[in-house]
């Protein structure tokens, strides 16, 4: 609603202005004076210190005693505090921090250097024989998520398949000032700058081309990559498609009065009635919009486990399922405790809740909005998965204009916003889907060009 | 933002029916299972508990590691966390709490129930001469203020002049779900149902009719008691005036065209252009949109000294000055550091930002909107004044729809939301100037009558 609002009031006025030239972009430094100009990969691991522990232990311990929620409220007012105590009791008590830690480290890590920031990354690389291609692909999270996010869609994506002629690499960074990458000290490392470092991090890595994937941020970096550097991405697939340009937006509200001309019967009401989706949308994203402001007016309370676990697992809650925030629990029962708190354990011994929340404070503003980027057409091949619960449903009709080659739409009915969390399956059967059809795609491509 | 969108989005569509009748109202009973019938009042003092000080004194010297600040982003993405050490270090090794209880302590504090629920206020009366009349002035605080705004302002408006025939008795409670009122446990207790507490309350006090003075909160629930309960109200005023009504906000957006229209030549640029005041709104109305929707979401990490202090205090900084994003300190040096530590003491040690803050989200609903008392007009004689920096500019030609009665709008060339805070002289003046006002004009009403 925030950046939906910002775009009205600037880009219909004042019009759109592509400011940084792509040299430009390539050249910032991010590093600040702490910058390293080290560019090998070496290897990480993550580590859950014991003085860390024992600083949140105590901190979950001796917490302040807790508001009770309003009679009969659930999540209506947000995380429902009844339901705090099991979950801190849990952290603190039946979370078992050494095999957690070990849980995390099952995949290799790695770190390195790109334009000057720390970048940490899992690469899971599939053994294959000579007949099979292995192709990369770049996972990239969102908010508040972490890599954490595909763990268990990881091992399906890289399966050999007789199926498949191909096989999947997985590269899953953290995002910039997320978990173990680093947070930059300078201003202006938004979405479209990080879509840049993910450029290079990919070369740096060999990779001159390759696949995207990403919900959430991820989905908008993928997005940013695939419109500034067509032709590195060979296909881009998200679970989180939004065209933020005004003709998508004129189209939604065009819809309002013949909802066909801009969805399937079987989807308007994900998008229709607008007196349904605005308030719905207006009422779920206050975080985003004081993020998107005042991040560093929020970040220092999160020293509180409580409050960074309400914070965070209210939005797991909202995002996953509409109804939730009618359940007393918030339906988080979709994802397992040790899931949820895994992530949370990433954001807490990283401290990086202040430094990961700025990037929508260096996205929706001004700046970016008027560079034009978002809406800026790219033709790089497109798929897009749509699950039932996503906060936002853009269709074919709305995405085109910004996705040229929108090969496909797939509709899910069930599911949510964390898709490769609560999905794996789901989740991965779409990914390969996808890569196949943008690798018959590219060849039909290629023969036509050769005839 | 949040509520002008919501009001454009139900209020012209759906349109307007008053739900409640004054009886329902009336009776409702907010204290839920531990509800009180007990109307008598007793005294009340604040304490400072030994063990309260030793655990926050515990949390602000075990803080976690801070984030530090973007480079030279003064208070432009919140709160300026260079700015925190110095902070937490005065609160914890500065700040007097022996004193400083004593202080909070100077005025006489009250308590009684009223509509099941313990309201806590300060009482004041002047000693006067038989010629002099006592008048009673019902003060409202906001948030997240506390009945401490006014602490420098009672002497002055309870001060005996032989300039005037009338002294005034200064009732200041505290509001529900603030400081040392009790907190509802019930849905439902906004603005317009706190207008009834408040109405009945100053009947228990011995009050048939009295003026209203607030800021904040306690001026849109002062407009609502004028609104409901034009009889009692001898005459409104407030320094922060606010007409939620379709024909206010289309007025603002027809002046973008004509500002001359809708406000005088040296007041203009308050309103417009719209391109600097939109923006500016809703860069800095994350917390309410936050507030308004997951108050209780948030509310766990004010646990956190740092946090909260963080949280409050940019709140500060941004409403009292424009200019103040800009600078390193925020401009906080407005205040001394014990004002604004006093007022921070009443929400920690009553743990309050969570019930406080539902205020918000009581009131800036459908239900309250399509209640349309918002809207209403009053008749009630009312008297305006706008400082420099208020958040929120509203022109005669757009407050007369609302308050009918409108004899005055004073304009300040300086000053903040916090006026009675920041100014107390020139607060204390203005409001005593209405009062004046209220009764010339009630004297002239009376005898027009009798002619």
């Amino acid at each position: 609603m925030y950046f939906l609002l910002k775009f009205v009031v600037y880009a219909f006025v004042v019009g759109v202005v592509a400011s940084l030239t792509i040299e430009e972009r390539d050249e910032a430094n991010w590093g600040g004076d702490n910058a390293s100009s080290d560019t090998s990969i070496t290897n990480f691991t993550i580590e859950f210190e014991d003085e860390v522990v024992k600083d949140l232990l105590y901190r979950i311990n001796n917490r302040r005693k807790l508001t009770p929620p309003l009679k009969d409220s659930a999540f209506t007012y947000g995380f429902n505090s009844d339901q705090l105590p099991d979950w801190m009791n849990y952290w603190a008590n039946t979370y078992n921090f050494a095999e957690r830690v070990q849980y995390l480290n099952q995949y290799t890590h790695y770190k390195t250097y790109v334009q000057g920031l720390g970048i940490h990354f899992l690469r899971v690389t599939p053994e294959v024989s000579s007949d099979v291609e292995v192709v990369p692909l770049l996972l990239l999270h969102g908010w508040p998520g972490s890599v954490r996010e595909f763990y268990d869609a990881i091992p399906l994506l890289t399966a050999v398949s007789s199926d498949r002629d191909f096989a999947v690499e997985v590269i899953a960074p953290s995002l910039p000032g997320f978990g173990f990458s680093d947070a930059t000290s300078i201003q202006g490392l938004g979405a479209t700058e990080m879509a840049t470092v993910f450029k290079n991090f990919m070369k740096q890595l060999g990779y001159n081309q390759f696949y995207v994937q990403g919900g959430d941020w991820g989905g908008f970096i993928g997005s940013m990559i695939a419109t500034l550097y067509p032709d590195v991405v060979l296909g881009y697939h998200t679970n989180f498609a939004i065209a933020i340009s005004p003709l998508s937006f004129a189209t939604w509200f065009a819809g309002a009065v013949s909802p066909s001309l801009v969805a399937d019967t079987s989807v308007q009401d994900r998008l229709y009635p607008l007196l349904t989706t605005l308030p719905w949308m207006m009422r779920e994203t206050g975080y985003l919009h004081l993020q998107s402001t005042k991040p560093d007016t929020l970040g220092p309370a999160m020293e509180s486990p409580t409050g960074m676990l309400s914070y965070i697992l209210q939005l797991f809650s909202m995002s996953s399922r509409r109804e939730n925030v009618d359940k007393t629990d918030g339906g988080l029962d979709l994802f397992t405790k040790e899931q949820l708190l895994d992530n949370l354990m990433i954001y807490w011994i990283t401290n990086s809740f202040t430094t990961s929340s700025r990037l929508y404070a260096e996205t929706f503003n001004t700046r970016n909005l008027l560079e034009g980027i978002w809406a800026t057409p790219t033709s790089v091949p497109t798929w897009t998965a749509h699950t039932k619960h996503e906060m936002i449903y853009m269709s074919p009709a709305m995405l085109k204009s910004k996705f040229t080659n929108l090969i496909n739409s797939t509709i899910f009915d069930d599911y949510g916003h964390f898709f490769a969390f609560e999905q794996p399956d789901e989740y991965s059967n779409e990914v390969l889907n996808a890569i196949s059809a943008f690798r018959d795609y590219r060849a039909k491509s290629d023969t036509c060009q050769l005839i």
